[in-house]
């Protein structure tokens, strides 16, 4: 599978968009905001530049996309009539998500954003604040040379450049058979291959942004993780159990071929504290500030729903596009389909919490 | 009408969409090209940057967005290797349009278009090409301030930032009836008011992009003009009086409402040379190094359809956006809009040639 071409959030703004379904992404990336907005101002107070060059990765479309930019602009330009008593810098964003992500939904929001923008100044002069696209993936050079001061990422590193091609042997044939991601069933290989491609891609990762920020540059970087050495948690690794499940119940109704199911793996990590400590020391461009672990709180029912279907919701949103590839199945399926997830997860949660763990790091550039 | 949020070319790649129906522009943009990239050159060799920053204004969807980054970085690395014997620039590329541009064809053609610069060169190393997508009108600031080197901007300027405001007497109703452009029935009043709409324009487009490029910086402009004087010649303004005689015919027929005709301007402007240099002159910023006005040959008949069905289909890819907005109509009526507004293209040719006159200019920021 091209994740490249094929992998994106649900487009648009219906109702199993991403925009509309992804309020759980939102509520870790609040959790943290103290953490960024503070990086971001310590920043721009050592650097104090005329304009700043700020990127997000993985920036999705909906309203996550444009509400951090916000915040930002709102804390740099406190930072500058407060503190240095200076006029604000221009502000110039770098969005970035894959090539097939839907930025035309980010970019129609723009002229209401901006005006939004202008409006909230009470009639103060306007904040100069440049938005651009940056498609591509971001296992990669993405940016020229030293162009960036600040760049942020929020539940978007969790994702794999592909699914580890270890995972097959010389036949072709999937050596975790059943699972879509680690599991209590999956022999040791599974977790070395997920590893593997882990330290590979996060290593290219820091390498591509140590390129792209100057010396002094800070990343935020907001990603799901584990708690301990074992891959197999109800933290991260269990939704994926249940996705397995789901899948499984779907071949036994015969609305999916076992074989296509046996062949479909995540391209997800979750990562140890001490992996991302290791990646970061032997990469090298990079002293980490700060790595703290938080759970996002359970959502409150908003629309009079289950926890579990709010999952489900959610889950559809990030995993619709390869699993439609993938299977070749069609909406009445996937309803279908995330319908017994939303109650497995259900059911699931009667017994015991699963609680999404999440990694907050800060990095500097040396 | 909020020409930021309706206007546009028509997205994707189906039949009636700009991405298959904009070889004229690319024609005329081929004509000139020569020019814009001797100027690429002569501003490399003068400032010889690092990362070279180039933007496209009204870069549109389709193969003209890409097709001219290639040349761009070909002739700047042919330059580094023969001329400088440097290693050549990093090369950031701003591509612009309004924000309802259909951005998510162009960079969904990103992956591809990347490996066949990769290819192109023979397995020598890759050109460092970044490119970002830049959402907004051109009437106003896109990049920070001394961002850029090169402008370049094809087919786009003659589109005002609005139907100017005094085409509408007190009462809102129109002082051009029937007309949608400049036409020998037109009250003098009528050329003012489109004359003083692109004086503002225009400043402001100066204005805003002396700001945005560097002391030295170079712009190409490629823009639809008339050659005298009098506003209503068989080069430009002629096709918008075709097509105001289109729309009277689809009166007739009761398939649109004559108030909507009369409430329908078009939101453009065919300056002079004249009118060009004074605008220049009296903005301030910039030299004008070259303005040379030429004439896009006659297209082959490529698809075995007349001369006049290959303009509406041009014409259509451009106009349909505002067009349904303004009357209302579906599919069906714009097909015999522009099945009559071919057929009328094709009876005025055989009396006398209609030649769209384009202006090519050439400016250095001072």
């Amino acid at each position: 599978m091209d994740v490249e071409k094929l992998f994106h959030m649900a487009g648009g703004t219906g109702p199993t968009s991403y925009a509309r379904n992804s309020s759980l992404q939102k509520k870790a990336s609040d959790t943290v905001k103290h953490i960024t907005l503070e990086a971001l101002q310590q920043l721009y107070l050592e650097i104090d530049p005329k304009t700043i060059n700020i990127a997000d990765l993985g920036c999705s479309s909906g309203p996550n996309t444009l509400a951090i930019i916000k915040d930002f602009v709102q804390t740099v330009e406190m930072t500058s009539r407060e503190i240095l008593q200076n006029p604000a810098p221009e502000f110039h964003f770098y969005l970035n998500d894959l090539p097939t992500n839907d930025f035309n939904s980010v970019f129609k929001a723009l002229p209401d954003f901006h005006r939004q923008l202008r409006n909230e100044r009470g009639g103060g002069s306007s904040p100069s604040v440049y938005i651009a696209g940056y498609p591509g993936s971001f296992y990669g050079r993405l940016f020229p040379n030293n162009s960036l001061h600040f760049i942020h990422s929020s539940n978007s590193l969790h994702w794999l450049s592909k699914v580890p091609p270890t995972l097959y042997n010389e036949m072709g044939e999937s050596i975790n058979k059943g699972n879509i991601y680690i599991s209590e069933s999956s022999p040791s290989a599974v977790s070395k291959a997920y590893f593997k491609q882990f330290q590979e891609d996060f290593t290219l990762f820091l390498r591509s942004r140590s390129e792209e920020l100057v010396v002094g540059g800070r990343m935020v970087l907001i990603l799901l993780g584990r708690i301990g050495p074992d891959h197999v948690d109800r933290g991260n690794s269990f939704f994926w159990e249940l996705l397995s499940r789901s899948l499984a119940i779907l071949v036994s109704q015969g609305e999916i071929e076992k074989e296509k199911l046996v062949a479909y793996h995540a391209h997800f990590y979750a990562p140890s504290k001490e992996e991302i400590e290791g990646e970061v020391g032997r990469e090298g461009s990079f002293k980490l500030d700060q790595l703290d672990m938080f759970q996002v709180e359970r959502q409150g029912h908003d629309r009079g729903e289950s926890y579990g279907s709010a999952v489900a919701r959610t889950v559809r949103a990030i995993q619709e596009s390869t699993i439609i590839h993938h299977f070749g199945i069609g909406e009445g399926v996937l309803d279908n389909l995330f319908e017994i997830y939303g109650r497995l997860v259900d059911e699931e949660m009667a017994k015991e919490e699963i609680k999404p763990l999440t990694f907050v790091l800060l990095l500097r550039k040396l």
